[in-house]
Formats: C-alpha cells, structure tokens, sequence
C-alpha cells in the first residue's frame, strides 16, 4: 500500500498537472504570425503582455483553405485567434477585443476617454479603408507577383502609389499636430500601421514616401522602434 | 422705465433663448445623410434616439473637395458627424462613438459581455471587407456608371457577383445558426449592413442572392423592417 505522502504526492502533482492543463488551454492561440495581417494581433498581444502560442498555417500549400481551418475562419483568411473556448477573427477585431478584455494591463491602446476612443476608432477605419488598399496593391504586384511568376499590373502600381501620396499628405499634416494618429498617446490605430508599414519602407523600394514627410517618418521610426514590433520581427519572420 | 415684470419676462426669454442655443450647438450634426454611408449613421443615431440634423452635401457639386469641408474631413469622403465641438468621421467609427455613448440610451448595439462585443466587432470588419467591396463594386458600375455615362466594367462585375455569392453563402450558414451576425441580439454588425444591403436588394437587380438564402432572407427582412431603417428611407431618399 502506498504511504500517505506518497497519496498526498500524487494528489499534489496531478492537481497541478490538472491547472497546468487549465493553463494551457487559456493560453491564447494566434493562427499565421508569420504572414503580415497576423503580426497586428501578435504585436498588440506583446503591448498587452498577454502570453500566446503560435499555430502555424502555410497559405502557399492552402491549408487555410482545409475544412478543419474553415471551421475557425468560414472565408478562409488570416490571422484567427482561441482565447480558451473563443474564437475571433478579423485583425481589427481581434486587437479591439484584446484591448479592453486587458485595459488595464500593458500599454493602454484605446485612449482614457469616449471621445480619444473615438479618434482611435477613426484612424483604425482610416488604417483601414485609405491607408491598407492602395499598399495591399502595392504588396501584391511589386512583391507577390514577380516571386508568384505572375505578371503585375503596372497600372494599379501606378495608381495605388499616386493614392497612397494623397493618403500620406494627409497623415503629415495629422502628425505635425499630433504626436500619434488619435492624440499625443499610441494607440491600436498605430499599431494597426505596423505589418504593412514594414513592407512599405523596408521591402516595396518605396521608403522615400515616408522619408519625404518628415513628421511621418518621425512618426514611422518612433512605432517601429518599439520593442514589441522588435520582438514581433524577431520572433516571425515575414514570408516575403 | 421698464416694468419689473417686463424685465424679468426679459431675463427668462434672453436665459430660454440661450438655452436653446446651447441646446441647439449640442444637437449631433450629420453631413451628407442621403447618401449610402452616412446612412449608416443616421440609423443608429435613430436606434440610439440621439437628436440630430442634417448638412447637406452635394457630391455631384463636388462639394466635398471645398476647402471648408477638408477642414473637417480631408480626404474628402462622407460621412462626418459634429458632437459639440468634436468632429468625427469614418461611418464605423461614427457608430461605434455613438453606440458607446450613449450605452444606456436606445437599443444596446454593442452586446453584453467583452465576448459578444468581439464578435459584433468581428462582423462589423467583415461587412466591411467582405460584403462591402464587391457590393460597392456592382453599385459603382450597374447603378452609377450607366447614370454619368461611363462605361461599367464587365470583368469587373462578374467577379463582384462571384465574390459577393461566397460572401453570402457564408452569411447563410452563419445566421442558421443565430438570429443575427454576432449572436441573437441586434448590433452593429447588422445595422452597418443596412445602407448597401438596400441596394443590393432594390437597386442593382440583385435581390435574388438575398432571396435564394432562406436565412439570409429572412434576417434581411428582419433588420430592414426596423422603424429606425423605414425612418431613414422616409427621411433621406437615395441620390440614385
């Protein structure tokens, strides 16, 4: 028969197996850090101190077009998260649910009031709809494509740099007011900059847009200067 | 010499008149609202039962590109909205103020817990970056290029209804399983569907890929029956 310490030992151990288990499941899972929409979660998790686990998801050999992937994500894109028994996808709404499930751990990403969130909430829609497209384009027909062996579209490269100048006008007249794109506080509208703001200056031969604003790239090099996007480029590396 | 009665009825009359310029500064000021996305805001300040008026603005007349109005948003885009002295813009970020404003205030859009509000913000980015490109696509080119004379894009169509039919297959499988995109409760998520989804249905001769999906049918019939929604067709015409 077993000694009671040796009871009270197995007891013990497989109680704390049992929360090391808990534990596990609670850590948040992101899919695809590697590739860029992901590294918006993965840098605003860091900010958050929130501790995750990467899964890793090759969109080159389509496995986020396989029916286990599509259970989690029904379109097919990245990044998704599990935060234990939750799933969430779409970046922008992932890094808002991290934000205030966590406001009052690491950096706080939304502003102190309605109306600084507002401005946040406006800058991530600018971030969004002006900002994302015409360097999404960029992206695609100057990086992508020639390593795809796809033809670009000189056309769109022509357009989105003409579109994404007028858009960049407009953030340097924005940040010769203000120190970030909300307010004078970093927020989830900066952060959200950061995946394609790397391909813009560093990997696209279009670092002269940014450089040429001088308030822009000021802006630019406090951002990317910050030791989670440092940790983020360390840790995953882009693809392309 | 006045009176004392005269000059009291003075005093209240120059104090009620004072009152109601203040009153009058406080009301929410829409520009633009009969156009599609403005619309969006309109719906919820009616859901919300936030006082406003309207600004009109004419895109037709460029009124838009006017200096005065890059004062308020520079990039020349509908809508905007004035709280008092603030500005907003970005219809998304317009309803996500409102609705966090104004919380107990008119329907809750925002759900209950950190959890619902995830997935409210989970649908809102997907109407916006799923089911709103290829919409805004067809409505540009069935419904606006015909009117201005301009050639509509053909490729482009075929590809929109393409995309716009997968979009939807996914709506169809979503909401067999909750009464609405983000759970059985009303939001955000719905609402923002509002102002395209209208033409969609009416106006691009498109109502079959609503009408082929039972439960996408049956929630489109759902959410554009709201008073709030019939308010706003009331209201606002459409310019097209």
């Amino acid at each position: 028969m077993d000694s009671i310490k040796a009871q009270l030992d197995r007891k013990t151990h497989s109680k704390h197996r049992e929360r090391e288990k808990i534990e596990r499941k609670m850590v948040v899972k992101v899919y695809g850090p590697t590739y860029a929409s992901p590294k918006r979660v993965v840098v605003c998790l860091i900010e958050k101190e929130i501790e995750f686990e990467a899964v890793h998801v090759d969109l080159f050999k389509g496995e986020n077009k396989e029916p286990e992937f599509l259970k989690l994500q029904p379109f097919g894109s990245l990044p998704v998260i599990q935060d234990g028994d939750y799933t969430l996808y779409e970046s922008r709404a992932i890094i808002r649910y991290f934000a205030e499930k966590y406001k009052d751990q690491g950096t706080d990403l939304l502003g102190k009031t309605i109306e600084e969130k507002g401005l946040v909430e406006q800058w991530l829609e600018v971030e969004a709809h002006n900002f994302h497209p015409p360097l999404y384009n960029l992206v695609i027909n100057v990086l992508f494509a020639p390593l795809m062996g796809v033809a670009s579209d000189q056309k769109v490269i022509e357009e989105s740099d003409k579109k994404l100048e007028k858009v960049l006008d407009v953030y340097e007249e924005r940040l010769s007011k203000s120190k970030y794109l909300a307010g004078d506080f970093f927020s989830l509208a900066d952060l959200s900059h950061l995946p394609f703001g790397h391909y813009l200056v560093n990997q696209t031969g279009r670092g002269n847009l940014v450089r040429e604003r001088k308030h822009v790239s000021a802006w630019w090099d406090d951002i990317s200067n910050r030791p989670s996007w440092k940790k983020v480029l360390q840790l995953y590396k882009y693809p392309v």
